[in-house]
């Protein structure tokens, strides 16, 4: 069997979406930590863009988080992470993106960037400008979380798909670094508690970062 | 017959994506600008996220520039704008990925937000920091455009893809700038001349903006 491995940062969303994606349908790799920051020469060749995750599988080389989950899903459907229908699989990727881009940019990168990544890559101290705006994009995010759990069984309709897994990933690492204010936000605790419960995601709740408390609650099934 | 039409932006390379996708694949939507900035509550009924491109089309209401062309791409597969084969797939999806993300974020948001987003928002001067960041950057990105051009008839292979249509929105745009400097790599504008000379990429050479010189090769196709 050809090598499978994924090039990843424990609290990369990116890296988290792929390590959901890979668990939800059953393929073991083998995980490598990549400090895509140093621009390792070799890694460099394997993504040109020089950002994690890179999944090595089948022989072939895959970079992106997206471009690897719609791989997974063309070549293990089952469990299927798109739905059935054009019409429900455009609102999926609509959500997946939205978490991806929006709720990345707005939100993570000005918390977890800020208060995490600047720390591994030693490049500065947390900017509390950049923490500010996170900490109040964060609360309209997670009412849209909450509103959309309310009205449907999983973010995209009735079944889980790369939306979930898009949008617990970067909760996730946020709720690593306790940024998430569960009591105001019932529904949305609600669907994380499901999700958190799935067998795929036991791998990402035993991840330390040496140097960071882990919140009480991070790992605890009945947060 | 449903509503057929798409909220845009003429300088923004999401709805210049889509637009080539719908032109690729001759169907005609009307056009409507949206001053998404204003933030109007209609529109933001319609997209959560706040941003162009918006996609009314079989009764549905379609967001995110890769969410749309996926939808394109299954309900109407001919041309295909994704390639055959599941590892082909992944490289059309993960060099747009590449533009969408990181061209974008280091090159277009550093260019075209500061000279043009910026007047038209009325959200203050450009930064000239920033477009010094987004004129070195631009020159990495379009050598990598260029090598892919030399080993490949299209970005992502022997066939016209996603890849090709997310790479040429962004281009376009800085393009109608002027800030391609074409003579550096003479593959990627080779590669260029071929998909700006397809009938899709009539109607984007046809904007223009009120305010905002076109450069005399922008629309030329023997540029």
């Amino acid at each position: 069997m050809s090598l499978q491995r994924l090039f990843h940062q424990k609290l990369s969303p990116f890296s988290r979406k792929v390590r959901l994606a890979l668990a939800e349908k059953r393929v073991e790799v083998a995980l490598v930590e990549e400090k895509f920051w140093e621009r390792r020469i070799d890694f460099l060749r394997l993504n040109p863009a020089g950002q994690v995750p890179v999944l090595e599988i089948d022989g072939l080389v895959l970079c992106d988080s997206t471009a690897i989950c719609e791989y997974l899903d063309e070549t293990r459907p089952d469990p299927a992470l798109l739905p059935q229908g054009a019409s429900a699989r455009a609102e999926a990727r609509r959500l997946a993106a939205y978490f991806d881009d929006k709720f990345h940019g707005e939100v993570t990168v000005n918390l977890l960037h800020e208060r995490v990544t600047k720390r591994l890559m030693k490049s500065g101290y947390p900017d509390s400008g950049n923490i500010k705006m996170g900490l109040s994009a964060i609360r309209y995010h997670l009412d849209y979380i909450d509103w959309l759990a309310d009205h449907r069984r999983w973010l995209a309709g009735d079944t889980m798909t790369i939306a979930d897994l898009s949008a617990a990933a970067q909760i996730s690492c946020l709720d690593y670094v306790g940024d998430v204010d569960w009591k105001r936000v019932p529904n949305a605790k609600d669907w994380y508690a499901r999700i958190k419960s799935r067998p795929s995601f036991r791998s990402l709740l035993a991840d330390s970062l040496p140097g960071f408390q882990v919140p009480q609650h991070y790992s605890d099934l009945d947060f």
